[in-house]
């Protein structure tokens, strides 16, 4: 079966895309306002870029008025990725709706807000690992109604639960227990893994 | 335990991030090269990135010379980008090695170059999902020892196995059976799911 993505419908050719690219990173991003507001959401058009220096990426999706997340990032140049585990899926979940900007997603969601070092929206405390980022770049890669913008930041610290990882840096992944996204409202857990060499 | 990335050695930093960005979904990338040769790599810092037009994103690291995949679309302007699954995941790790140019991936790893409808390089036919894609953009992150540039492209097609898609067009994910990339050696399957809806 081949679909030319041009003549057929764009949220067919979407559900085609989440459905296949998968299993996909969630970027669970905390910002602020100009004014002051916490927001959560998370994103799984998220993967990291480049690892010297390190550099994550996420594509907000276009809203009118833009989301939350995005308006911040460009209000303030900062971000902070939160790593999405199964003990704050639910939260997580919870912090996906669509609210109005005056909303605090950490209330919704009952999620701890935690200073970071050198930016100013908070990390998840609850999470693992949290990315604080400085914005990079954003590159609107198209204005159609399922269009999207790319959001490249640089990692500028790191935090990290001492007790998943080892002396050499080395994430245990059934301590961190990740979850990803899948296609449609599924989502898949880390637990099922097996290991290959590189020849 | 906070780190940061400018003070710390870059190798550590790195396996931070593929340790705690999980599961990464994995563009196995089909090229050509100008002198007609095929190449086949995987791609973990690999996603979609925008819905209307669909574009994917991957992420070649630096290499000198480059690698084939990234010296191939800038010479073609054209990839394809196949989806992993459990049955291929084997052949491609064994595509994965550090090969000469002249070598054909697809003869290494046994796996079956098939015609696409708008580009030059070939599909891997075992893979239910392939999406042909033009270049748009490639962006050199960093010139740094574990920098990478990152190559956006839109999908001008999609081959679909119709046994893994409803009328509907939803992916069935135990039909697909992805596989998504973890830290170090690891892998993960996509059978282990669990939903939840939007609020």
């Amino acid at each position: 079966m081949i679909i030319d993505p041009a003549s057929f419908p764009a949220a067919s050719a979407y559900k085609i895309l989440i459905g296949s690219i998968v299993p996909r990173p969630i970027g669970f991003v905390s910002t602020i306002s100009a004014e002051g507001v916490f927001n959560l959401a998370p994103f799984s058009f998220f993967n990291a870029m480049c690892g010297e220096p390190p550099v994550v990426g996420f594509c907000p999706g276009n809203r009118n008025p833009p989301l939350d997340t995005l308006a911040n990032v460009r209000a303030t140049g900062e971000f902070v990725v939160n790593i999405a585990t199964e003990d704050i899926a639910e939260a997580m979940n919870l912090s996906a709706g669509d609210y109005a900007p005056s909303v605090d997603e950490f209330t919704v969601s009952g999620l701890t807000p935690a200073p970071c070092e050198v930016v100013r929206p908070p990390r998840v405390l609850e999470s693992p690992v949290n990315m604080e980022c400085k914005l990079l770049q954003i590159i609107e890669l198209s204005a159609r109604p399922l269009g999207a913008s790319l959001v490249l930041g640089e990692v500028v610290r790191f935090h990290l639960d001492k007790t998943i990882i080892d002396d050499r840096f080395r994430i245990d992944p059934d301590r961190l227990r990740a979850v990803g996204r899948m296609g449609g409202t599924a989502y898949c857990r880390t637990r099922d893994r097996f290991e290959m060499i590189r020849p």
